[in-house]
């Protein structure tokens, strides 16, 4: 596969028309709301709802079957009963109807007959040259064209990662969890039973999806192995993937067999394949979106070393600690760093790394000066700081000085903006990865600024350090890869001159 | 001690009446903050700004010495420069006050010169009998009795959590972050540089205070280990105690003594501290409060067994590996389960433990009937259950059934507040500990009012689950320790018996 448009998930992620089964004008159903929350996100191309009876469906032309349609669809969706996917399949291969989402469950992973459909619908696909995502999937998103094939509706934003699931929820259930960290989906893939189209597909067109910085993986079993890890090699010496394995455990091996139906394998053989492959590995959700996060959205740290900034002692030493613990380093600052802090640290803070300011007589100090030193410091390759600015730190003290609420509220606004502003600016010129620490609310002004502004805030040091840890880990892993296949290809090629 | 008010820290932390140095008018200044707060908060004793110039500091009547103060107040506040604070600790001696709070640095924790000064804190102090918290801290909140001296105003709630701190930035900037929990401090001490009090004279004060029901400790180094030890013995067995330790890796540990001057060990020699002392380890900020939450709110769990409720296979299957990992188990269901689960969950559903409903006919099922079935069986020591309930998921079906959308606001919010008050039932009748967690935001209808009702929600299953095994691994070492205590006890007695 060379070109983006060569993977079957090309047109499933980019329809230019879609053949919707399944929705109708009762609410209560799945189908509809798949449909509804397709049409809310806006999608720009001609949808066709098919639907045995109604002439409209959520204000759309329905059509009784797929032949009627005037044109041949890109995509066919399926929200059917269980027993009735098949044939509808089978109607949308005669139309010339060549990708497909089966969104529909009861196939392998109920066992029993459930292995029978799955191998029909298979063989449906294959004897029309369909490719399909599914079944017991939940579809797509892509909120780059404004496609958004769940039940879930949300505004989601365009963003820059790009997830593959063998869990439905993990596309669904978490536009909200990104939003608040200002991420969103390039596009995100609900696998279901992978009967046609697995994980490797995914992995291949969101390797060349142009939108897609980093590539998030939730795994409960991998059917082909190789083909993953070759996969896996071609992509991350230039873009990272980030894999959540679940089926380790034999309590998660249980659950991962009943949900999808793929057979887990031993934890130590996925971190083999991982290691292997350069792929990051995550153990909860959190850490997946955190390591995405930091992987997709800062520049590479040229080693391990860590230069912390706090106004407070305990902040400083929990963040020192966790970075200990992650295998990072926090090293003493250079003779020109401390010279040029001198001004800033009064006799009660530290100049020790983690740098403990105490208390800026120019409150703004703490968000341009004090980081610009030691950002730029010549032992540190990356940035993290400690913050502590509700809203109320700033807007009371106007208040007490005789300004009205509302302009106290609107100028801290403003100061808290335009800290934020100095901030992005340095993680821009000094270019290392920056990453801030909060035990306040990420929806604060100050934490959500500094998230607008791709400087990532996390609600522990403990989380900092490990996503600085999985971009060091990422770093060495690529490098690895990208010489030993560097060099086996130049053997080959030489082998190749040799031979001829 | 038998009495909590024969602690040293109980006048400290229930005081009728104090005498404030280092306040003002000037409203740059921490004094004034932290008297601000005090003022803020609401305390209903009496404070005595001592000002050598205002008249009236704050609207309070000053007074140019301690001495001229109309009575003899319970506690001295001092948050003067450095080099002043002796002079007025000596003249509050010969007030006759016997309890003080050393909010100033610059002692022991700066070095050089710093530890002279700190010695003379302490001599003045032992001359007048006076006992302080301090220096280099940042004070003491009680919500209880509306007392905090910290320069950070909150409307703190009074709750369960008794904190003793080597960082003043735990006692005051976590107001929020409990909040969001609805947990609030019992009583919080931040000891600084602990030159009187310390931290075993806080545990052993929370140990016996009333309102206390779990006592968190973030500690850098133990001074006294063997006294910290003995009391943690005593209190563990029928209290929960966690603690955050930070000096144990190489950073951690330069991080730690330059913060508040101990000395820290290796991280294995304070691992056996705690696990002699019966004391539940955490291991970051967000660990320590989230193991209050559990150990201070839910029955203790008879075992290590967890059922876990889902409605899709994901977000079970993090679980059961979250679980696999803290060493809990998630065994089969029992038969009897297993037919009462029958009419609630479909055949796309799994009954095995996760058990995944996929789609409930009756929403409410899935907070009433499928939790009373589950927490009930016979195989389970604990429960924990997803959620995905944003509010728009009642409002928006509303909104489409005709409803105007602030009548559907309304309804959507009763109908989430009966699931919560249903599950709180459930908990309740049950006697088992009782979690949930979510991908959304806990501000969120639903989840805040489950927290409102004492069910903590958590953001990651991961962090259930870690949350879980602290209350096992609580319930084994308070056992231990009280058949070890017990029976050494009964010995001596025996052995008293004998000689007699």
């Amino acid at each position: 596969m060379d070109s983006i448009e060569d993977s079957p998930l090309y047109r499933i992620a980019n329809p230019g028309s879609i053949a919707f089964f399944g929705a109708s004008n009762s609410f209560a159903s799945m189908g509809t709301s798949c449909l509804s929350s397709l049409l809310s996100m806006g999608y720009e191309g001609r949808v066709y709802p098919v639907h045995p009876s109604e002439e409209t469906v959520q204000g759309l032309s329905a059509f009784a079957s797929v032949e009627e349609i005037p044109e041949v669809p890109d995509l066919a969706i399926f929200v059917l009963p269980t027993k009735i996917v098949c044939e509808a399949l089978e109607q949308c291969g005669k139309k010339g109807i060549r990708h497909a989402i089966v969104v529909t469950a009861g196939f392998r992973e109920v066992g029993g007959e459930g292995h029978e459909r799955e191998r029909e619908l298979v063989e449906v696909a294959d004897r029309y040259g369909i490719r399909f995502l599914g079944p017991n999937c939940i579809g797509v998103t892509n909120p780059h064209v404004k496609l958004n094939t769940t039940f879930m509706e949300s505004p989601a934003r365009p963003g820059y990662v790009g997830l593959a699931s063998q869990s439905g929820s993990f596309v669904t259930q978490l536009f909200d969890y990104l939003d608040a960290r200002a991420l969103g989906f390039s596009a995100a893939f609900s696998v279901g039973n992978a009967a046609n189209v697995d994980l490797v597909d995914c992995m291949e067109y969101l390797g060349r999806c142009p939108n897609t910085k980093v590539i998030g993986l939730y795994i409960e079993g991998i059917a082909r192995g190789r083909a993953f890890v070759e996969a896996a090699r071609r992509i991350t010496p230039r873009k990272p993937v980030v894999a959540l394995y679940v089926g380790g455990s034999e309590t998660g091996k249980r659950a991962g067999m009943s949900h999808t139906g793929t057979m887990a394998g031993p934890d130590r053989l996925y971190d083999g394949i991982f290691r292997q492959s350069g792929i990051v590995r995550a153990h909860t959700l959190t850490e997946l979106f955190d390591f995405c996060w930091v992987l997709g959205g800062l520049p590479g740290p040229a080693g391990n070393r860590v230069v912390v900034q706090t106004h407070s002692g305990g902040p400083g030493a929990t963040a020192a600690d966790s970075c200990g613990r992650a295998g990072l380093e926090v090293p003493p600052l250079t003779e020109t760093t401390l010279s040029r802090l001198a001004e800033y640290i009064p006799h009660t803070g530290s100049k020790n790394n983690p740098v403990d300011i105490t208390f800026s007589k120019n409150p703004q100090d703490y968000f341009s000066a004090v980081p610009e030193i030691l950002a730029g410091d010549a032992n540190a390759d990356m940035f993290m700081s400690y913050y502590l600015v509700p809203d109320n730190m700033v807007k009371r003290p106007l208040m007490r000085m005789g300004v009205p609420e509302e302009e106290a509220g609107r100028k801290a606004a403003e100061w808290l903006v335009q800290q934020a502003d100095a901030l992005a600016g340095i993680m821009k010129k000094v270019g290392k990865p920056f990453v801030g620490y909060t035990y306040r609310d990420l929806w604060e002004c100050f934490p959500s600024e500094m998230v607008k502004r791709g400087i990532p805030m996390f609600s522990d040091p403990d989380r900092a350090a490990r996503a600085l840890a999985a971009m060091v880990r990422y770093m060495r892993m690529a490098d690895r890869i990208d010489g030993q296949d560097g060099a086996a290809a130049k053997q080959d090629q030489q082998v190749g001159e040799a031979a001829s």
